[in-house]
Protein backbone atom coordinates (compact mmCIF):
# COMPACT_ATOMS: atom_id res chain seq x y z
CA UNK A 1 0.00 0.00 0.00
CA UNK A 2 1.21 3.63 -0.33
CA UNK A 3 1.54 5.79 2.24
CA UNK A 4 -1.19 7.83 3.24
CA UNK A 5 0.40 11.27 3.86
CA UNK A 6 3.66 13.08 2.62
CA UNK A 7 5.60 16.07 3.33
CA UNK A 8 7.77 18.60 1.72
CA UNK A 9 9.91 20.82 3.06
CA UNK A 10 12.08 23.55 1.16
CA UNK A 11 16.02 24.33 2.92
CA UNK A 12 15.19 27.72 3.53
CA UNK A 13 18.33 30.66 3.05
CA UNK A 14 20.09 28.34 1.30
CA UNK A 15 23.27 31.09 -0.17
CA UNK A 16 24.23 31.01 -3.96
CA UNK A 17 25.87 28.35 -5.12
CA UNK A 18 29.40 29.30 -7.09
CA UNK A 19 31.87 26.63 -8.87
CA UNK A 20 33.28 24.31 -6.40
CA UNK A 21 30.98 24.27 -3.48
CA UNK A 22 30.23 21.37 -1.61
CA UNK A 23 26.82 21.26 -2.06
CA UNK A 24 26.57 18.44 0.79
CA UNK A 25 27.44 21.03 3.04
CA UNK A 26 25.56 23.57 2.19
CA UNK A 27 22.26 20.95 2.61
CA UNK A 28 23.63 19.85 6.28
CA UNK A 29 23.96 23.43 7.11
CA UNK A 30 20.95 24.92 5.76
CA UNK A 31 19.11 21.76 7.38
CA UNK A 32 20.18 22.75 10.39
CA UNK A 33 19.17 26.55 9.92
CA UNK A 34 15.89 25.27 8.88
CA UNK A 35 15.44 22.61 11.44
CA UNK A 36 15.02 19.57 9.52
CA UNK A 37 16.58 16.25 10.47
CA UNK A 38 16.45 13.64 8.32
CA UNK A 39 15.40 10.29 8.59
CA UNK A 40 15.75 7.23 6.20
CA UNK A 41 13.43 6.93 3.83
CA UNK A 42 13.58 10.67 2.93
CA UNK A 43 14.36 12.09 -0.41
CA UNK A 44 16.41 15.31 -1.33
CA UNK A 45 15.45 16.70 -4.98
CA UNK A 46 17.93 19.51 -5.95
CA UNK A 47 17.53 21.91 -8.41
CA UNK A 48 19.81 20.83 -11.49
CA UNK A 49 21.01 24.80 -11.72
CA UNK A 50 23.19 24.64 -8.54
CA UNK A 51 24.46 21.12 -9.29
CA UNK A 52 25.55 22.41 -12.46
CA UNK A 53 27.11 25.31 -10.81
CA UNK A 54 28.62 23.80 -8.56
CA UNK A 55 30.05 21.64 -10.68
CA UNK A 56 31.72 24.68 -12.88
CA UNK A 57 29.39 23.54 -15.55
CA UNK A 58 30.01 27.29 -16.26
CA UNK A 59 30.95 28.54 -20.20
CA UNK A 60 31.50 32.45 -20.73
CA UNK A 61 29.79 32.92 -23.89
CA UNK A 62 32.88 35.27 -25.19
CA UNK A 63 35.30 32.58 -24.93
CA UNK A 64 32.74 30.43 -27.53
CA UNK A 65 34.07 30.49 -31.02
CA UNK A 66 30.51 28.93 -33.28
CA UNK A 67 31.23 26.91 -35.68
CA UNK A 68 29.96 27.61 -39.89
CA UNK A 69 26.89 25.37 -38.81
CA UNK A 70 25.97 27.24 -35.22
CA UNK A 71 25.73 30.34 -37.53
CA UNK A 72 23.38 28.59 -39.77
CA UNK A 73 21.65 27.08 -37.18
CA UNK A 74 21.55 30.60 -34.91
CA UNK A 75 20.10 32.59 -38.26
CA UNK A 76 17.85 29.58 -38.12
CA UNK A 77 16.70 29.76 -34.53
CA UNK A 78 17.04 33.42 -33.70
CA UNK A 79 19.55 32.10 -31.12
CA UNK A 80 22.78 33.32 -30.26
CA UNK A 81 24.70 30.90 -32.36
CA UNK A 82 27.64 30.84 -29.03
CA UNK A 83 24.82 29.43 -27.67
CA UNK A 84 23.87 27.06 -30.44
CA UNK A 85 27.51 26.35 -30.51
CA UNK A 86 27.74 25.15 -27.01
CA UNK A 87 23.84 23.34 -27.24
CA UNK A 88 25.17 21.12 -30.34
CA UNK A 89 28.24 20.24 -28.02
CA UNK A 90 25.95 18.87 -26.08
CA UNK A 91 23.60 17.03 -28.43
CA UNK A 92 23.72 13.46 -29.92
CA UNK A 93 20.85 14.19 -32.59
CA UNK A 94 18.68 17.36 -33.33
CA UNK A 95 15.21 16.04 -33.63
CA UNK A 96 13.43 19.76 -34.17
CA UNK A 97 14.86 23.33 -35.03
CA UNK A 98 13.05 25.86 -36.59
CA UNK A 99 12.33 29.82 -35.07
CA UNK A 100 12.90 29.65 -31.80
CA UNK A 101 12.77 26.13 -31.47
CA UNK A 102 15.45 23.77 -31.04
CA UNK A 103 15.08 20.06 -29.49
CA UNK A 104 17.50 17.83 -29.44
CA UNK A 105 18.65 14.56 -28.09
CA UNK A 106 20.83 15.25 -25.52
CA UNK A 107 24.29 13.18 -24.91
CA UNK A 108 22.74 11.94 -22.18
CA UNK A 109 19.75 10.43 -23.89
CA UNK A 110 17.10 13.73 -22.49
CA UNK A 111 14.99 14.88 -25.69
CA UNK A 112 14.41 18.71 -24.42
CA UNK A 113 14.99 21.94 -25.78
CA UNK A 114 18.55 23.70 -26.00
CA UNK A 115 20.30 20.66 -24.44
CA UNK A 116 19.42 21.73 -21.23
CA UNK A 117 21.79 24.87 -21.80
CA UNK A 118 20.33 27.94 -19.68
CA UNK A 119 21.53 31.88 -20.06
CA UNK A 120 19.24 32.89 -16.70
CA UNK A 121 20.38 33.28 -12.99
CA UNK A 122 24.52 32.33 -14.20
CA UNK A 123 25.98 35.46 -12.44
CA UNK A 124 25.16 38.08 -15.21
CA UNK A 125 26.16 41.29 -12.82
CA UNK A 126 29.32 41.36 -13.94
CA UNK A 127 28.17 42.39 -17.68
CA UNK A 128 30.00 38.78 -18.20
CA UNK A 129 27.65 36.39 -20.61
CA UNK A 130 27.80 32.87 -19.15
CA UNK A 131 25.99 29.49 -19.85
CA UNK A 132 25.04 27.05 -17.73
CA UNK A 133 25.28 23.22 -19.29
CA UNK A 134 23.63 20.03 -17.42
CA UNK A 135 25.98 18.20 -15.08
CA UNK A 136 28.29 15.99 -16.54
CA UNK A 137 26.41 12.99 -15.14
CA UNK A 138 23.58 13.89 -12.76
CA UNK A 139 23.13 10.00 -11.09
CA UNK A 140 26.79 10.22 -10.14
CA UNK A 141 26.16 13.86 -8.86
CA UNK A 142 23.16 12.68 -6.77
CA UNK A 143 24.88 9.52 -5.85
CA UNK A 144 28.17 11.80 -4.59
CA UNK A 145 24.97 13.81 -2.82
CA UNK A 146 23.53 10.90 -1.92
CA UNK A 147 26.96 8.64 0.12
CA UNK A 148 28.17 11.90 1.45
CA UNK A 149 24.49 13.22 2.82
CA UNK A 150 24.03 9.49 4.15
CA UNK A 151 27.03 9.17 6.29
CA UNK A 152 27.35 12.79 7.57
CA UNK A 153 23.72 12.16 9.28
CA UNK A 154 23.71 8.27 9.63
CA UNK A 155 20.78 7.83 7.30
CA UNK A 156 19.96 5.94 4.20
CA UNK A 157 18.45 8.56 2.01
CA UNK A 158 17.58 9.11 -1.91
CA UNK A 159 18.63 12.05 -4.03
CA UNK A 160 17.12 13.63 -7.20
CA UNK A 161 18.34 15.93 -9.59
CA UNK A 162 15.56 17.62 -11.40
CA UNK A 163 15.07 20.44 -13.89
CA UNK A 164 11.96 21.78 -15.84
CA UNK A 165 11.22 20.48 -19.11
CA UNK A 166 8.84 20.93 -21.62
CA UNK A 167 6.64 18.42 -23.17
CA UNK A 168 5.13 17.09 -26.39
CA UNK A 169 1.22 18.12 -26.83
CA UNK A 170 0.97 19.84 -23.35
CA UNK A 171 1.86 23.62 -22.17
CA UNK A 172 3.92 24.79 -19.51
CA UNK A 173 6.70 23.03 -17.89
CA UNK A 174 7.24 20.26 -15.26
CA UNK A 175 10.10 19.13 -12.97
CA UNK A 176 11.31 16.11 -14.10
CA UNK A 177 14.11 13.68 -12.81
CA UNK A 178 17.48 14.39 -14.44
CA UNK A 179 19.62 12.15 -12.03
CA UNK A 180 18.47 9.85 -9.34
CA UNK A 181 20.41 7.96 -6.75
CA UNK A 182 19.07 5.77 -3.28
CA UNK A 183 15.50 5.23 -4.62
CA UNK A 184 14.18 3.45 -8.00
CA UNK A 185 13.28 5.74 -11.01
CA UNK A 186 11.01 4.02 -11.94
CA UNK A 187 7.39 1.65 -9.82
CA UNK A 188 6.52 -1.34 -11.31
CA UNK A 189 2.72 -2.72 -10.60
CA UNK A 190 2.30 -5.10 -13.23
CA UNK A 191 1.11 -8.38 -11.55
CA UNK A 192 -0.41 -6.44 -8.67
CA UNK A 193 -3.81 -7.42 -8.88
CA UNK A 194 -5.83 -4.38 -8.66
CA UNK A 195 -8.82 -4.26 -6.11
CA UNK A 196 -11.33 -6.53 -7.62
CA UNK A 197 -8.29 -9.07 -8.42
CA UNK A 198 -7.60 -7.97 -12.07
CA UNK A 199 -4.17 -8.00 -13.19
CA UNK A 200 -3.52 -3.51 -13.41
CA UNK A 201 -2.72 -3.03 -16.81
CA UNK A 202 -1.03 0.42 -16.73
CA UNK A 203 0.93 0.17 -14.01
CA UNK A 204 4.84 1.30 -14.37
CA UNK A 205 4.77 4.72 -13.21
CA UNK A 206 7.90 7.50 -13.22
CA UNK A 207 8.50 7.44 -9.43
CA UNK A 208 11.59 9.92 -9.77
CA UNK A 209 9.83 12.01 -12.42
CA UNK A 210 6.76 12.18 -9.84
CA UNK A 211 8.79 13.22 -6.67
CA UNK A 212 10.56 15.62 -8.99
CA UNK A 213 7.49 17.58 -9.93
CA UNK A 214 5.85 17.44 -7.06
CA UNK A 215 9.25 19.09 -5.39
CA UNK A 216 9.29 21.89 -8.10
CA UNK A 217 6.03 23.15 -6.86
CA UNK A 218 8.33 24.42 -3.59
CA UNK A 219 11.17 25.46 -6.08
CA UNK A 220 9.68 27.99 -8.40
CA UNK A 221 11.12 27.84 -11.66
CA UNK A 222 14.85 30.01 -12.15
CA UNK A 223 14.65 31.32 -8.25
CA UNK A 224 17.62 29.75 -6.69
CA UNK A 225 16.53 30.45 -3.16
CA UNK A 226 14.68 27.19 -2.84
CA UNK A 227 16.61 25.20 -4.77
CA UNK A 228 16.31 21.97 -1.93
CA UNK A 229 13.33 20.10 -1.24
CA UNK A 230 13.13 17.30 1.33
CA UNK A 231 9.99 15.07 0.73
CA UNK A 232 9.26 12.86 3.48
CA UNK A 233 6.75 9.75 3.62
CA UNK A 234 7.66 7.78 0.20
CA UNK A 235 7.90 4.55 0.29
CA UNK A 236 9.25 1.78 -2.19
CA UNK A 237 10.37 -1.66 -2.29
CA UNK A 238 11.99 -1.80 -5.84
CA UNK A 239 15.96 -1.52 -6.22
CA UNK A 240 17.18 2.07 -6.58
CA UNK A 241 18.05 2.78 -10.14
CA UNK A 242 19.46 5.47 -12.44
CA UNK A 243 17.59 7.84 -14.67
CA UNK A 244 18.30 6.33 -17.79
CA UNK A 245 15.35 3.24 -16.40
CA UNK A 246 13.09 6.24 -17.83
CA UNK A 247 14.52 6.91 -20.97
CA UNK A 248 12.04 5.62 -23.95
CA UNK A 249 15.19 5.58 -26.90
CA UNK A 250 13.94 7.67 -29.57
CA UNK A 251 13.42 4.95 -31.83
CA UNK A 252 10.83 2.94 -29.58
CA UNK A 253 9.02 6.55 -29.24
CA UNK A 254 4.98 5.45 -29.50
CA UNK A 255 3.76 8.70 -29.78
CA UNK A 256 4.45 9.13 -33.53
CA UNK B 1 7.61 33.54 -2.98
CA UNK B 2 6.23 30.12 -3.22
CA UNK B 3 5.39 28.53 -0.17
CA UNK B 4 8.51 26.56 2.12
CA UNK B 5 6.33 23.41 2.57
CA UNK B 6 3.33 21.42 1.54
CA UNK B 7 1.24 18.74 2.78
CA UNK B 8 -0.11 15.53 0.87
CA UNK B 9 -2.74 13.71 2.86
CA UNK B 10 -4.69 11.16 1.45
CA UNK B 11 -8.58 10.39 2.29
CA UNK B 12 -8.49 6.70 3.87
CA UNK B 13 -11.07 4.14 3.25
CA UNK B 14 -13.14 5.81 0.72
CA UNK B 15 -16.21 3.30 -0.14
CA UNK B 16 -15.84 1.56 -3.87
CA UNK B 17 -17.37 3.94 -6.03
CA UNK B 18 -20.72 3.32 -8.10
CA UNK B 19 -22.80 5.01 -10.82
CA UNK B 20 -24.37 7.77 -9.53
CA UNK B 21 -22.54 8.42 -6.17
CA UNK B 22 -22.15 11.17 -4.46
CA UNK B 23 -18.74 12.63 -4.81
CA UNK B 24 -19.04 15.46 -2.40
CA UNK B 25 -20.76 13.61 0.00
CA UNK B 26 -18.16 11.06 0.28
CA UNK B 27 -15.85 13.42 -0.09
CA UNK B 28 -16.60 15.19 3.19
CA UNK B 29 -17.52 11.51 5.02
CA UNK B 30 -13.76 10.69 3.97
CA UNK B 31 -12.47 14.13 5.60
CA UNK B 32 -14.75 13.69 8.71
CA UNK B 33 -13.48 9.78 8.74
CA UNK B 34 -9.87 11.08 8.31
CA UNK B 35 -9.80 13.85 10.52
CA UNK B 36 -8.98 16.66 7.88
CA UNK B 37 -10.89 19.65 8.10
CA UNK B 38 -10.43 21.19 4.65
CA UNK B 39 -8.93 24.90 4.83
CA UNK B 40 -9.05 27.89 1.83
CA UNK B 41 -6.43 26.84 -0.43
CA UNK B 42 -6.60 23.37 -0.09
CA UNK B 43 -6.61 21.38 -3.55
CA UNK B 44 -7.95 18.26 -3.75
CA UNK B 45 -6.90 15.74 -6.17
CA UNK B 46 -9.51 13.39 -7.12
CA UNK B 47 -8.89 10.31 -9.65
CA UNK B 48 -10.15 10.43 -13.00
CA UNK B 49 -11.45 6.43 -12.13
CA UNK B 50 -14.55 7.31 -9.80
CA UNK B 51 -15.02 10.52 -11.51
CA UNK B 52 -15.90 7.94 -14.58
CA UNK B 53 -17.83 5.76 -12.48
CA UNK B 54 -20.01 8.37 -10.48
CA UNK B 55 -20.99 9.60 -13.84
CA UNK B 56 -21.88 6.40 -15.02
CA UNK B 57 -19.28 6.68 -17.68
CA UNK B 58 -19.46 2.60 -17.41
CA UNK B 59 -20.32 0.55 -21.27
CA UNK B 60 -20.81 -3.50 -21.17
CA UNK B 61 -18.39 -4.83 -23.90
CA UNK B 62 -21.24 -7.26 -25.12
CA UNK B 63 -23.31 -4.29 -25.90
CA UNK B 64 -21.01 -2.93 -28.16
CA UNK B 65 -20.89 -3.95 -31.94
CA UNK B 66 -17.60 -3.10 -33.58
CA UNK B 67 -17.61 -1.00 -37.05
CA UNK B 68 -15.31 -2.73 -39.50
CA UNK B 69 -12.91 -0.19 -39.57
CA UNK B 70 -13.06 -1.10 -35.31
CA UNK B 71 -12.18 -4.55 -36.78
CA UNK B 72 -9.02 -4.09 -38.69
CA UNK B 73 -7.75 -1.78 -36.35
CA UNK B 74 -8.43 -4.42 -33.70
CA UNK B 75 -6.37 -6.89 -35.87
CA UNK B 76 -3.45 -4.33 -36.48
CA UNK B 77 -2.94 -3.13 -32.66
CA UNK B 78 -3.66 -6.70 -31.11
CA UNK B 79 -6.94 -5.25 -29.04
CA UNK B 80 -10.29 -6.07 -28.47
CA UNK B 81 -11.96 -4.52 -31.29
CA UNK B 82 -15.43 -3.98 -29.28
CA UNK B 83 -12.80 -1.80 -27.23
CA UNK B 84 -11.14 -0.12 -30.61
CA UNK B 85 -14.68 0.65 -31.16
CA UNK B 86 -15.33 2.83 -27.60
CA UNK B 87 -11.84 4.47 -28.25
CA UNK B 88 -12.48 5.45 -31.75
CA UNK B 89 -16.30 7.15 -30.33
CA UNK B 90 -13.83 9.10 -28.24
CA UNK B 91 -11.24 10.07 -30.37
CA UNK B 92 -10.68 13.22 -32.64
CA UNK B 93 -8.00 11.65 -35.08
CA UNK B 94 -5.48 8.45 -34.55
CA UNK B 95 -1.90 10.00 -34.05
CA UNK B 96 -0.22 6.74 -33.80
CA UNK B 97 -1.23 2.91 -34.04
CA UNK B 98 0.60 -0.45 -34.32
CA UNK B 99 1.32 -3.86 -32.68
CA UNK B 100 0.00 -3.11 -29.06
CA UNK B 101 0.15 0.63 -29.87
CA UNK B 102 -3.08 2.80 -30.31
CA UNK B 103 -2.14 6.74 -29.46
CA UNK B 104 -4.87 8.76 -30.62
CA UNK B 105 -6.10 13.03 -29.96
CA UNK B 106 -9.07 12.44 -27.20
CA UNK B 107 -12.32 14.71 -28.01
CA UNK B 108 -11.51 16.77 -25.27
CA UNK B 109 -7.76 17.77 -26.78
CA UNK B 110 -5.60 15.41 -24.30
CA UNK B 111 -3.10 13.47 -27.07
CA UNK B 112 -3.19 9.83 -24.73
CA UNK B 113 -3.05 6.23 -25.15
CA UNK B 114 -6.28 4.00 -26.05
CA UNK B 115 -8.28 7.42 -25.61
CA UNK B 116 -8.66 6.65 -21.73
CA UNK B 117 -10.71 4.05 -22.14
CA UNK B 118 -9.65 1.40 -19.26
CA UNK B 119 -10.25 -2.18 -18.67
CA UNK B 120 -9.25 -2.42 -15.38
CA UNK B 121 -11.62 -1.87 -11.74
CA UNK B 122 -14.50 -1.41 -13.48
CA UNK B 123 -16.52 -4.67 -11.97
CA UNK B 124 -15.41 -7.63 -13.18
CA UNK B 125 -16.18 -9.78 -9.99
CA UNK B 126 -20.13 -10.06 -11.60
CA UNK B 127 -18.11 -11.68 -15.05
CA UNK B 128 -19.27 -8.75 -17.13
CA UNK B 129 -16.84 -7.38 -19.21
CA UNK B 130 -17.08 -3.57 -18.60
CA UNK B 131 -14.83 -0.37 -20.18
CA UNK B 132 -15.01 2.89 -18.58
CA UNK B 133 -14.43 6.15 -20.61
CA UNK B 134 -13.44 9.44 -19.21
CA UNK B 135 -15.62 11.84 -17.78
CA UNK B 136 -17.68 13.89 -20.32
CA UNK B 137 -16.64 16.88 -19.09
CA UNK B 138 -13.67 16.92 -16.61
CA UNK B 139 -13.84 20.55 -16.08
CA UNK B 140 -17.08 20.51 -15.27
CA UNK B 141 -17.02 17.79 -13.19
CA UNK B 142 -14.32 19.39 -11.42
CA UNK B 143 -15.97 22.47 -10.78
CA UNK B 144 -19.20 20.85 -9.49
CA UNK B 145 -17.30 19.20 -6.70
CA UNK B 146 -15.19 22.50 -6.06
CA UNK B 147 -18.66 24.01 -5.80
CA UNK B 148 -20.64 21.56 -3.84
CA UNK B 149 -17.31 21.46 -1.18
CA UNK B 150 -16.52 24.85 -0.94
CA UNK B 151 -20.00 25.31 -0.05
CA UNK B 152 -20.89 22.43 2.58
CA UNK B 153 -17.75 23.33 3.85
CA UNK B 154 -17.61 27.04 4.26
CA UNK B 155 -13.74 27.27 2.54
CA UNK B 156 -12.62 28.16 -1.11
CA UNK B 157 -10.67 25.23 -2.22
CA UNK B 158 -8.88 24.44 -6.02
CA UNK B 159 -10.09 20.72 -7.60
CA UNK B 160 -7.91 18.89 -10.05
CA UNK B 161 -9.20 15.31 -11.82
CA UNK B 162 -6.23 13.55 -12.23
CA UNK B 163 -4.81 10.31 -14.54
CA UNK B 164 -1.88 8.73 -15.80
CA UNK B 165 -0.24 9.25 -18.75
CA UNK B 166 2.58 8.24 -20.56
CA UNK B 167 4.92 10.33 -22.64
CA UNK B 168 6.90 10.79 -25.58
CA UNK B 169 10.54 9.64 -24.62
CA UNK B 170 9.88 9.09 -21.07
CA UNK B 171 8.99 5.64 -19.88
CA UNK B 172 6.57 4.97 -17.04
CA UNK B 173 3.44 6.92 -16.47
CA UNK B 174 3.05 10.61 -14.53
CA UNK B 175 -0.54 12.20 -13.01
CA UNK B 176 -1.79 15.21 -15.15
CA UNK B 177 -4.35 17.29 -14.90
CA UNK B 178 -7.40 16.03 -16.54
CA UNK B 179 -9.87 18.50 -15.40
CA UNK B 180 -9.53 22.22 -13.07
CA UNK B 181 -11.00 24.28 -10.93
CA UNK B 182 -10.55 26.49 -8.51
CA UNK B 183 -6.73 27.05 -9.41
CA UNK B 184 -4.71 27.84 -12.82
CA UNK B 185 -3.67 25.28 -14.69
CA UNK B 186 -0.26 27.41 -15.64
CA UNK B 187 1.55 29.63 -13.33
CA UNK B 188 3.08 32.54 -15.94
CA UNK B 189 6.52 33.44 -14.23
CA UNK B 190 7.72 35.40 -17.27
CA UNK B 191 8.68 38.89 -16.64
CA UNK B 192 9.68 38.31 -13.04
CA UNK B 193 13.24 38.61 -12.26
CA UNK B 194 15.65 36.06 -11.80
CA UNK B 195 17.65 36.26 -8.42
CA UNK B 196 20.01 38.56 -10.50
CA UNK B 197 18.10 40.98 -11.62
CA UNK B 198 17.90 39.14 -14.94
CA UNK B 199 14.51 38.25 -16.50
CA UNK B 200 13.53 34.13 -16.56
CA UNK B 201 13.48 32.21 -19.66
CA UNK B 202 11.74 29.15 -19.55
CA UNK B 203 9.03 30.43 -16.80
CA UNK B 204 5.47 28.86 -17.52
CA UNK B 205 5.02 25.96 -15.14
CA UNK B 206 2.37 23.43 -15.63
CA UNK B 207 0.80 23.78 -12.21
CA UNK B 208 -2.18 21.73 -12.43
CA UNK B 209 0.18 18.76 -13.81
CA UNK B 210 2.74 19.23 -11.22
CA UNK B 211 -0.03 18.99 -8.75
CA UNK B 212 -1.27 15.93 -9.97
CA UNK B 213 1.81 14.50 -10.19
CA UNK B 214 2.24 14.86 -6.56
CA UNK B 215 -0.92 13.60 -5.61
CA UNK B 216 -0.29 10.53 -7.73
CA UNK B 217 2.30 9.85 -5.08
CA UNK B 218 -0.14 8.86 -3.18
CA UNK B 219 -2.46 7.52 -4.82
CA UNK B 220 -1.12 4.38 -6.01
CA UNK B 221 -2.24 3.57 -9.93
CA UNK B 222 -5.16 1.46 -10.89
CA UNK B 223 -5.61 1.47 -6.63
CA UNK B 224 -9.17 2.96 -6.02
CA UNK B 225 -8.27 3.12 -2.63
CA UNK B 226 -6.45 6.05 -2.42
CA UNK B 227 -8.42 8.17 -5.35
CA UNK B 228 -8.81 11.41 -3.18
CA UNK B 229 -5.41 13.12 -1.86
CA UNK B 230 -5.84 16.89 0.02
CA UNK B 231 -2.99 19.12 -1.12
CA UNK B 232 -2.03 21.94 1.69
CA UNK B 233 0.19 24.98 1.43
CA UNK B 234 0.45 25.63 -2.50
CA UNK B 235 0.11 29.39 -3.28
CA UNK B 236 -1.20 31.40 -6.66
CA UNK B 237 -1.81 34.96 -7.66
CA UNK B 238 -2.88 34.16 -11.74
CA UNK B 239 -6.72 33.49 -12.05
CA UNK B 240 -8.27 29.87 -12.21
CA UNK B 241 -8.74 27.96 -15.55
CA UNK B 242 -10.11 24.68 -17.04
CA UNK B 243 -7.42 22.30 -18.32
CA UNK B 244 -7.38 23.53 -22.23
CA UNK B 245 -4.91 26.05 -20.76
CA UNK B 246 -2.36 23.31 -20.64
CA UNK B 247 -3.26 22.13 -24.17
CA UNK B 248 -1.26 22.10 -27.40
CA UNK B 249 -2.72 22.05 -30.36
CA UNK B 250 -1.19 19.15 -32.41
CA UNK B 251 -0.17 21.43 -35.14
CA UNK B 252 1.88 23.53 -32.73
CA UNK B 253 3.59 19.99 -31.42
CA UNK B 254 7.68 21.72 -31.30
CA UNK B 255 8.95 18.12 -30.66
CA UNK B 256 8.56 16.95 -34.14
Amino acid sequence: MSPSKLELVAIDDLPIVKPGDDLARMAIDGLERSGIRLVSGDVLVIAQKIVSKAEGRIVVLAEVTPSARSLQLGRETNKDPRLVELILSETKRIVRSGPDVLIVEHRLGFVMANAGVDQSNVGAQDGIERALLLPLDPDASAESLRSALSAALDVDIGVVVNDSFGRAWRLGTVGIALGVAGLPALKDLRGRPDLLGRPLRVSISAFADEIAAAASLLMGQGDEGRPMVVVRGLAWHEPASGVRALLRPLEEDLFR
